[in-house]
């Protein structure tokens, strides 16, 4: 059963199903991490803002909506007034982004707000990470128009975005961090829109500073694409609060 | 002087400002790739369709207020209801997607709604492509809050997903084409969000069908991340038009 927690997007759920063609193996982890590789609790997430929730909810919405419309017979012009006064509204009353930027990482920081798994992220694909008993990571989505790169595929920079989140969700969930160093990408076969996809990632080694994480994308028993990256723990300043560091990475 | 032309998100540009650092160098460029390495006319890109266009440029102008704005103090019940009734408006009207996929690639293409440099794509970043007489791809933007991975810095994989993309531009301005088939990325600084950032990318080798190209983001002097792509030549069938296959890649 799936335990719900949006802390940085992972939530507990059932064991991937693992094919013939897989490495990943969980006894082969344990015995390469040890007890570094139990899966850490998932921490508090912050507070969310129900409004703002359901402002980026309804903008992606309208985000799907649009993909693709261009020189259809689909009227546009009142929905453009509309935008345009939404637009103008909020405009007027939202601070500066070095102000906004600020605030964040002196208050509930960016885990909501993150351009992969954030609710708060109008850019956020619909995908949602499940964190597995076997120390990976599961996403299972269907991506739309918005994300496709060649005729009917999704984009291989999408892949990108997507699997480089995803692996520092899986390092969060073997108790790892660390900022991205070095990755590799490759494209074994398109990968398809508008239809299932499931994503996956683990640990695949740690030695001190440095973890090798690994991440797949098939579409049904078709491996599209595979990746290895390489994480440093290492940290950057936080803004608006002089002194301080942090090492939060790009999926934590 | 540059000349505007957003057919893949090319305008023609002044000469990129290279560095000491740099190894691209026009005359090795040439020797290498002889004249294929001439950039190529700007083809005619689809024709616009204003009123999308329009929303599109709102939803991004609403995309970039709500960042950060959790628990702020600033008012959004008004905004969620009218974004709402947009919403609705729009989903009644539209066709299902697999039917614009059809519709878009029996007609204009995907050139104005792709995820990086399409202006009908609300999902993409305030970036734009100039080719250079040199042969090369720039763009100069400054990304927000929307686009955050570390504190204070830009995704690792928004920045992995612009190079891709930006790659298979630079591919196209040289005369080549392909689908990415592997792709690496090193990040050696941290990304600046909120600062002017210099993306830059080039044809630097290529044989039969396959093109190797490599790319750099820089904030000022600063070398922040490198990439290098090989491209292979490949065609993926084309939705709603059987028996048809298209060499279209991520950045053309």
């Amino acid at each position: 059963m799936a335990k719900e927690n949006d802390a940085p997007g992972i939530s507990r759920g059932p064991l991937p199903h693992l094919k013939g063609g897989d490495s990943f193996q969980l006894h082969a982890m344990r015995e390469k991490l040890g007890e570094r590789f139990d899966p850490i609790p998932v921490v508090e997430p912050p507070t969310p803002d129900p409004e703002l929730d359901r402002a980026v909810a309804e903008l992606r919405r309208i985000r799907d909506a649009v993909s693709g419309l261009a020189h259809s017979q689909v009227e546009l012009g009142d929905v453009v007034d509309r935008l345009a006064e939404v637009a103008d509204l909020l405009v007027e009353r939202v601070p500066d982004e070095q102000t906004r930027l600020e605030t964040m990482w002196t208050g509930a920081g960016s885990r909501r707000a993150n351009p992969v798994s954030g609710t708060e992220n109008p850019l956020a694909p619909p995908v949602r990470f499940y964190g597995c008993d076997d120390g990976s990571i599961r996403a299972e989505t269907t991506l739309g128009l918005a994300y496709q790169g060649p005729p009917g595929c999704l984009h291989g920079g999408i892949s990108a975005l997507i699997i480089d989140h995803m692996m520092g969700v899986a390092n969060h969930w073997g108790n790892r961090f660390g900022m991205t160093a070095h990755y590799e990408i490759d494209y074994r076969a398109p990968t398809p829109l508008l239809q299932p996809l499931v994503f996956r990632s683990w640990v695949a080694e740690s030695e001190g500073r440095k973890t090798w994480t690994h991440a797949t994308i098939h579409a049904g028993d078709r491996l599209c694409v595979e990746a290895r990256g390489l994480f440093l723990e290492a940290s950057v300043a936080v803004p608006g609060r002089p002194g301080t560091r942090s090492t939060i990475g790009d999926g934590a």
